[in-house]
């Protein structure tokens, strides 16, 4: 089946250069990255979280960029059928191939050949991230902060997932915007219930942003709700940006890539020079998932202690009050900004440190070597915790993790056995829970053992 | 508590001579019209079908229309507070506020005094249904054939809620809009299903119709999605513009008055002038609500005849399915249109019969002196049980119905005793599956008696 | 030449029994009326202000209502050739068309069968204005006070004209609307120059309201930049709708009709109930018409006196001054409706005696009959020498007051002989700078004869 | 006097190393050209066309970029007071102040230090070209052609200024878009004229493009109506983006310049490769210019030959003729692109041959080495006498031409006698005619010698 696509969405024009420099060669490695990409998209509301899966399923389909009288058009073949409707293609993901599209161009044409690239200067890496979202349309000069991120588990259950829509309905309500990570669950959960507040309050400048990153798109494709995707080169310019977009941070519950993005904004907000940053936090569940938060601020406070504690609030059971929260806290946000002659849409002022921007690539060995004990300054803790938890998301859902695995067998964690216990028991807890993968498939299996 | 509330919607100014009109005075009747239809509305999303409570709940309620230099404000006086979000009304209940307004104001003030009424001429009614509509902006004249009425419960239990939400989802996956009466259960479910599709495809001209009357709002209140209320006269002129408006309907399961709307659209369609009228009805509900559908179609096969059965399918288990006929259609509608000069926006060529268009009260008179028996035309029939379940529609949740059975006990409706068996067989299914009121209350006691 | 042509603007459908009362049948005055106005505006643009020759020219013109699947259409036979670009209608006149369309069945159709009209009732008239205005959507809730009405002649040299439009610049650049009696000249010119002045601003609420009515319409078609055209039933209610709807009024150079303007606003501002009302009224054009204010200033001195011209301000050679005492005055036009709880859009508070809202009949009984003496109150006398202007205008260049002079010779004016000096005087520096009638035809014929 | 202006138009968040490059210094140059630019915008209508003049006369204002909450901010300092009105800059000036920031920073951060910048690579510049422009959002993949790119003289007669304002409005009604270098005179009437038409067909999607570059836009300033002005980076990328944008070309009357534009579209348009391309020209003015079009016509025929006459039509005196035969050629500009599978935005497959590309400086020996005789290729010749002309106009207008001319007299220009004397010819009509400088000034100083 061959099925041409016209742009939506704000797709510009390709030149000539652009367009040959996509085209599908045998050697072409941006072709196969951007294939990928726009097969996971393709692939919205598909139920499996393994990246290898997906990929094998669709070994036939392919994507051809066209120039025409109008612009450009896509070439599908053998797209996945979900992303049709009674044949046409449903807007929603449209818009998201050419996003898609845009950001592969725009990162790795337009950007990355430029003379002053440094990827280990972090002013570079910042205005490098900057630039994407700007280029994406991302930052909107006029808009007053309202940004909630909001993160959490793809894998969770109903009751959960019903506790994130309200979630979403009251944010909506109350007119606040959502971000995600773009995935199923609790990333999808939020924007659903969003859409309805909206609704409600006839607010007509909906955000659904999703944040994405190549790694991770196949295994949490977008929901096609999100009406801005942005597909960030790797996983810590995805970090950063959700840290400089947002103006408040929901965490509902997840496995480790939720406690990954945990430690991340800790470690980040334990930095001396944010001591003033006004960045509401907030940790929420359904009464249900009350243990759940009580079992990470005890991992949290064990750990990192309770400077970091601090740093958020605990609310359960009353999604109202979650939503009120990050309302009130919004002008204050914006005070900071003004006084800090700072961008609402873009937090320069955030002092990220260079341990986390860095990119970290969990191989066995990386995973080996992480400095895991308790006798350090706690964002440097935060941040090593933080590349542990982003392992073992590879191994469990990113296609070139599963593919490590596969070959060498688990990771192996070290460290300071009393950490490892922490670790451990936390972990446990996520497996216990269902946290690690969808359900559905085999009993899981770690990809990682804990070295005590 | 006192609140104003700034006009929201398509809501003009009013002249001095209006505002005059609406002042609360002792004597006013309009006035009291108009205060509970406000009320109803703010009353958005309660849990109670029973018109009578909310308005012994909200005795001290008062709405004041003040004129000001940007148009009109309404003053509030002890409104329900689930109208409000952090203490500002939501943007869809204030939409309908506005809408109130204007339809109290355009039937009373300035149509009804026209030299031309004839309420007994039903070429008079029918342009005075395309006045309200058209004055409420409800006719667009550029708008290709695409509104489907969903008619069906306020009273259904979740697995059939779910179901047509998902309806709805498919509706609007395929961009088609949304016309229904306006309350909870499944008029509500299609609505919020159709708020993801369109989301989904990035419909931007959705629309979210809700036709009620002032009898029946307070018992089925607008839920805030609807982003188009009018308020009818009565329920016959209500009926009528549902099926001038829409270009194809869809029948959920429910009780009486979803009884009453099946009748209505058959007694009309089996009309002769109408036979080359393409209205597709289709009637659908989830697997478990099979038997109730059977129920139903054994009960028109009874009464009405095949050649009724013939005006509609039954769609189980199926919502794409059911939307898809629907999406199928609407290019035969369009045509027939084309082909008739007449209107995309108001079917004009539909024949109503009297007896459909003259306003029916439920008195209990007017009850037993019903005229059921087999032994007539089946639109005639029609017309005659459409009159029935209307009138035990008011007795169960109207708020002038209640008081009548209150004081004088429950209808007595006599006929034709094979026809009157029948109709018990269905009145008991209706009590036996909760369709009656909705649950919570006390155990179901019905309004009328059959006398066989 | 048989046209059809789609609805453009503000058009709503018609409802069948509108469509019926149209139809073009022997007997029909409604007809008639519809038809000649609908001539008028297609006649936009043509340089000839004599209504009778207009409606000779194109005596086989016809134009007929038709409904279709997407409202209605008009099919216009042997439509004038200048409202055509390479066979398609210019979109502006196409506008104007569905203008006349409104307003003919509003007032003729929707309003005038009222119970409660009565005619002598300065009430009921005013909120008939009202809704006119309403009814056309050109009462815009939300817009803060800047709406300059300009006043001024049909026929007026170029030097004039030019000026005009530099005003109609000055004014766009400060973001004022701006209303006319849209015609040629003076009506003209202020909306293109603030058409470009808009454009500079990128100012996108422009208005270019033009308001006439049928007996004038004729003869001062309006010009295509004209974007919201009204037709008001006669004169007066156009008058009324004028210093209603304006916060600010311009007094370009003109003939009798610019006479009768200014004394109409002046004999409403005289009224002592007005004293307050903060309007500003500037008189202005290039130095080289100085002499023609000093003239007119000297006989609004001489016949009502120095509180007259307090009134107005004298403007001459200074277009941005002109514009600018217009913006300045606006935040205390808006102070001041706020202060009375009084509409921007409308002005309610402003009030207008029965002698300026009751129409008059300029036949030569009345116009001999005329009250017109220096013993009586300055406001009667405004009226009275407003009424006598008027008549005049009507035997210029309406076709009924044409077909008058034809028949019965110039309209006698009586008077005071001081009095009939001073109006002798004026009307004969009309004459001279040829500020009657458009000049091309033949010499100016005066329709009046003052007999001191 | 010190102003904060706010962005305007699409005006984008800046980084802050992109603020940190356009800082004031001692050694900025690029401060320097993005302050010169900026004034220049701010002139806009003033009556100069002498950049060095207006380069001395706002020696202490000064222009900086702020990084503020809401986006970024501009300080001006001691700007010219006819930009703003009542203290408020002009909206559409506001907007050039932001395009001119936008493209001095794409061109001067963004794009030119990529890796594969190679500026005698023809690909490469025509990609340049387009990146600019889309950039610059003026390539609008949903647009059919209906581009109108108007040339001519920015000092022409009062005649010659109505008729391309007659022009203008033709095109407009016709809802042709409009492209000029955006000066006055020739520049600015086709604009004002097309906003009149647009605005009489309620044309929405009016586009008035300027096209200018940094040596020529203080001479010639945009007028306000431009609402999309584009600074390229030199004459001839300006020159490529004139005719890849446009989709027919007008040339009214002129000067040096309108010659050498000329020039340039007959030798690209002689090239064998561009046979089949079609792209209508016509060379159009009032009656009263005719002498001009026929000796221009006649140096053609003489110097580049029949097949170049032939590439071109003259209409005189009729506006609207000039506009129908654009109209008529668009559908044909469409059938090409579509057959061609170019893009209606931007004309990939017109070629332009290197001697068109790559930029000339009118330095003194580079104009007395041109290759001026008769004997070589007509597209040759072209090129030649272009570059012949561009001198003359730097001479003429441009600040550095100027300083060139006063430091070493006036350019001498050699070649075959033969041809010398058509030059001459041609010249010395251009100075009678008042078409080398605005008047005003002194009398016309030649920058050129002819040797002959």
């Amino acid at each position: 089946m061959i099925t041409q696509v016209s742009p939506a969405g704000s797709m510009d024009l390709l030149s000539q250069l652009e367009v040959e420099q996509l085209k599908n060669t045998a050697t072409s490695e941006l072709y196969q990255l951007y294939r990928n990409c726009s097969l996971a998209v393709l692939n919205s509301g598909s139920h499996t979280d393994n990246s290898k899966e997906l990929l094998d399923k669709y070994k036939n389909f392919d994507i051809n960029v066209m120039r025409r009288e109008r612009g450009i058009k896509l070439e599908l073949v053998n797209p996945p059928e979900h992303a049709f409707v009674d044949g046409q293609i449903i807007t929603g993901i449209q818009e998201h191939l050419f996003s898609v599209l845009r950001d592969i161009v725009y990162v790795n044409m337009q950007l990355q050949s430029g003379p002053n690239a440094d990827n280990s200067d972090t002013t570079y890496l910042t205005n490098l991230v900057f630039a994407i979202l700007r280029n994406a349309g991302a930052l909107i000069p006029g808009l007053t902060p309202n940004l909630v991120v909001c993160w959490g588990g793809h894998s969770i259950n109903e009751i959960e997932y019903q506790y994130t829509r309200e979630v979403g309905n009251e944010l909506g309500l109350r007119k606040l915007n959502v971000c995600t990570g773009c995935g199923p669950g609790a990333m999808e959960g939020p924007m659903k219930g969003a859409a309805i507040g909206h609704a409600k309050q006839r607010y007509a400048d909906q955000r659904y942003i999703g944040l994405t990153e190549p790694s991770i798109i196949a295994a949490e494709p977008p929901n096609p709700i999100v009406n801005e995707l942005i597909i960030m080169p790797d996983i810590e310019k995805r970090l950063e940006a959700f840290v400089r977009l947002g103006h408040g941070i929901i965490i509902f519950p997840g496995g480790p890539g939720t406690a990954e993005e945990l430690l991340y904004i800790l470690g980040i907000m334990m930095h001396p020079d944010n001591s003033e940053q006004p960045l509401p936090i907030i940790l929420t569940g359904p009464k249900e998932s009350e243990a759940y938060f009580r079992s990470i601020d005890q991992f949290v406070g064990d750990t990192l202690g309770q400077d970091a504690q601090k740093l958020y609030k605990i609310v359960i059971g009353d999604p109202a009050e979650a939503a009120r929260i990050m309302k009130k806290s919004m002008p204050m946000v914006r005070q900071h900004r003004k006084d800090m002659e700072d961008a609402y849409s873009f937090n320069w002022s955030l002092k990220i440190a260079p341990e986390f921007q860095m990119p970290f690539e969990p191989t066995h060995e990386n995973m080996a070597n992480l400095d895991l004990h308790l006798n350090q300054a706690p964002q440097e803790l935060a941040a090593n915790l933080r590349r542990a938890f982003s392992g073992i998301v590879a191994g469990n859902v990113k296609s070139e993790g599963i593919a490590e695995i596969e070959q060498h067998g688990p990771f192996e964690i070290h460290g300071e056995p009393s950490l490892m216990k922490k670790m451990d028991t936390l972990l446990k807890d996520f497996v216990a829970q269902n946290r690690m993968k969808l359900p559905g498939g085999s009993a899981y299996e770690p990809c990682y053992k804990i070295v005590q």
